[in-house]
């Protein structure tokens, strides 16, 4: 348990001003990167930034983002969370990976996943009825050009390679992969299969329904013959001085955008009572210091996770409250969930 | 002409280190970055990086590049030289600079071209027979995402688009667009067309007989009724302390890069004296200061260019020598041009 890692998710989510309206794109983004900064300092593990193509979100280019952030960081590791692979091309997400390695001295990981919203597959000419397939593929290409040898690949949904190299190479030889899950048991074997990190999105409801996601990943790994490999977790929350504190400057926007994604999906708008409830026992890690870092450790504890991320940018939040929820985690959170671990030490070592 | 632009270009060439042998990938894209830093420092209006997919170059995600530069300067402008738009997509294009021109507080540029070498055809599985019609289509639809509006387009070489949007946005509502030219008379009048910035590549032989393109773009430039818009030119050289030096740190490199180009290319290996007759008359910009300043004053004033890009890295020339030659260019050589052009202005108003 001594190894477990501590991270920061964000969507670039456009935040609030001080007079409280919405800043441009361009504010979100620079917010993202003085966010990396603060947990860079403050001792975050790493940051992980997804991909999305919906006006609320700022960020469509991880990678982008995660360069700029690796020139201005020391320490911090650097992942997408999502780079959405169906709808993008494997060679170049490689290479923009392996940049982003080169810039920051070997702190790049990826995280690929199958985009929970769908706006980049027109966007960028696939059909959704290719859903499966597209992810099969090219999770399939994917993994052979993270050997930086010369591939020979081919398949239905993208050009095929003969004996091909990819550049630049990395230094280290291989890209750390991951693959965002959101549930699905075909998700979790074929992480194991090609024996990539497993991160669990758990959004909410109570973390624990999860156990038999790690289970089954523990033993598809095993039974694939790769080493033990830590399994992470990511979930929204918020942290600010005090619970009360926290919850006022969250609810809002935190339900503004639940119902705003909610309308699509058909499930009814949020009342304040259901957030608490998510707060209280579902996947909401939400107040002071201490009580979001004991939801926390109970959660690593039941699940033996290796590694926790915390989803800090909800909707529209005011971005200086923003900025003080990275360095409380960073510099409260953390050393206190690392303390009750040690306290109790997790049933099973990870 | 006192609005003239002074630019760097590199491709990311691998340089050779202190031992002599070349350095990893890794290392060159940091070289870059801080070869970027010396040039923001040293006063250098611009950097632009080239995208390549060869082991000789580490860049092939210029836009990553300039993402880790954008953090780390603060004033140089950031372009590409070029972005292979044929064989990309042009939504992840406007999306990659939109994010680096939020990540530099609106710094970034696009340079679009259609690629000299033909590596990225293959890989992403595009077909050299549709060269014209790729370049065409994506030039035509990159144009249109650059009004951040609602685009609604319809092709053969990409999926159509019906009202859709694209994110980010920037924050002054448009990028600064350039296209690199090679010397086709129709690719002059596109780019004029579309009214952009025309970017010449000179890469041998005397400057002045690139003047008919400098006219036609003014002309159609003029028909089109655009703006009155600089012509810019970029060549390959190199600056150190005294002639002898320069000519000693490039010669075995520059040589070495021609060559192999050339044995694709039917060109027979380069001699010496092929080298000097470059320099001495030709677009080597090579030498001392002084040597280097006189060559760009002349070419600025015979072609009336109002931005100048020095190719500063061509080959595996010695990293250090590399990064002093982006000094000397920003400190000795951008004054010096500055001072010979006010003393003897242009014979037409750029």
């Amino acid at each position: 348990m001594e190894n477990i890692e501590f991270g920061i998710d964000t969507f670039g989510d456009v935040p609030s001003g001080p007079s409280g309206e919405l800043v441009s794109h361009a504010q979100a983004i620079r917010a993202t990167v003085q966010e990396a900064v603060v947990a860079d300092q403050a001792g975050v593990d790493v940051i992980a930034v997804g991909e999305h193509h919906r006006p609320e979100y700022a960020i469509s280019s991880p990678e982008t983002v995660l360069a700029g952030i690796a020139t201005a960081t020391e320490n911090i590791r650097l992942s997408s969370g999502v780079t959405v692979l169906s709808s993008d091309d494997p060679v170049r997400v490689f290479q923009r990976f392996a940049t982003v390695d080169a810039l920051s001295n070997g702190r790049a990981e990826v995280m690929l996943g199958r985009g929970s919203f769908t706006e980049s597959f027109p966007l960028f000419g696939y059909d959704m009825a290719d859903y499966e397939i597209l992810f099969d593929e090219k999770i399939n290409l994917f993994n052979e050009l993270l050997g930086e040898k010369p591939v020979t690949w081919n398949g239905t949904t993208r050009a095929a390679l003969q004996d091909v190299e990819v550049f630049p190479k990395t230094e280290s030889g291989r890209l750390k992969t991951w693959v965002g899950v959101g549930g699905s048991p075909q998700s979790v074997i074929r992480t194991a299969h090609y024996g990539f990190r497993m991160m669990l999105a758990v959004i909410g409801g109570s973390p624990e329904r999860f156990a038999p996601y790690v289970d089954l990943y523990r033993r598809a790994n095993d039974q694939f013959g790769h080493e033990t490999l830590p399994v992470g977790l990511h979930s929204p929350g918020f942290v600010a001085d005090t619970d009360e504190l926290a919850r006022e400057l969250m609810f809002d926007a935190y339900k503004e955008q639940r119902d705003r994604i909610g309308a699509s999906r058909g499930w009814s708008p949020m009342s304040r009572s259901e957030f608490e409830h998510e707060a209280a026992e579902g996947s909401l890690y939400i107040g002071s210091p201490e009580t979001v870092a004991r939801k926390i450790a109970t959660t690593v504890q039941s699940l033996d996770i290796g590694r926790f991320d915390l989803i800090y940018s909800g909707g529209a939040v005011d971005a200086g409250a923003r900025l003080r929820a990275v360095e409380l985690y960073g510099t409260k959170v953390i050393p206190l969930v690392r303390e009750m671990l040690a306290e109790k030490p997790a049933k099973i070592n990870n």
